[in-house]
């Protein structure tokens, strides 16, 4: 008898394969039987475990925002600087890129969809309280007001999905080093 | 007789009307038809002036960019203070919301499209050159190396996208109070 199957594991296999495609070709670029074919399963193993591309695109997207916050506590608890914290959310390889693209890939669909669109929600709100929680530790026993804490969290969070926008879009504009260089501009007026 | 066709006026309104129906329902959202209907023309005229919707698409993405440029321009002209100037690049009402929401609607279909890629790139090149310009007027007279304008400038342009791109997915979280006072935060540690 062939061993058991791992159905979350083959999930999370799909949904990876899935991801390399979405990345690169869009939504509407791609099919079911692209991404059976590229895992070597049936569609009908596919449709199994995402019941539409649209369930597909919110799990690809919900596990690249949660593999990002995560990376980020990691290295806060490891005690690493902001910057290094904080590059975490660039696009600053691969593997960081592709999840970008996802995301932005994922926007252009959510105008029509009130789930999509609360997904997207909760997953910013989750990039903030992270931001505020990187400035926390910055701002330990210094006097900085709630108020002026909530507007740095934001201008950092705003920075970041700005510069990861404009580099998927043009990376010969933004190489990683002029990534960095940008990040540590505006870091250095947020330190204290 | 009736009076001759005004075609690029007419051109301009269908265009208008597409712009409404596109920043609401997204791409897939709307049918030629939906805008013949919205426009009170047959589908056969809004296809003479747009072959389909990509090249919709793209007029409607240029017109708004352009449009966005022309305002600051005209505002640094007048001798306003950049705060003034910039704040005509953020969704801050109705129109310009509509604006961005087009915008990213459009990037969520440019990864499949060279064409649609080049002129994003084309209009996000011109909006870091129109800050370049409010960072020139503001930094007249000193002593600020061309290095550090380069890094200002694109740290203002990816701040505006990103507040812009949270703001359009989350306006309960942006209202138009914390949109101008995460920019003026911004703003103070730009200017000298």
């Amino acid at each position: 008898m062939p061993p058991p199957v791992d159905h979350e594991a083959r999930r999370k296999q799909v949904a990876a394969i899935a991801a390399r495609l979405l990345a690169k070709s869009g939504l509407e670029g791609v099919t079911f039987r692209d991404i059976a074919k590229a895992a070597g399963y049936s569609t009908a193993i596919v449709s199994h475990y995402f019941r539409n591309k649209r369930e597909l695109m919110t799990y690809i997207f919900r596990s690249a925002a949660v593999g990002a916050v995560a990376k980020v506590d990691e290295e806060l608890a490891a005690g690493k600087p902001m910057q290094v914290c904080v590059e975490w959310l660039l696009p600053l390889d691969e593997e960081r890129t592709r999840d970008w693209q996802i995301w932005i890939a994922f926007w252009g669909h959510v105008a029509n969809d009130p789930e999509m669109m609360a997904e997207q929600q909760r997953r910013a709100r989750e990039a903030l309280d992270l931001i505020k929680r990187v400035l926390a530790r910055e701002y330990e026993g210094l006097d900085v007001s709630e108020q002026t804490m909530e507007l740095r969290a934001r201008r950092l969070l705003t920075m970041i999905t700005g510069l990861a926008t404009e580099t998927v879009f043009d990376p010969q504009q933004w190489p990683p080093e002029r990534q960095r260089a940008v990040l540590a501009d505006e870091i250095a007026t947020i330190k204290r």
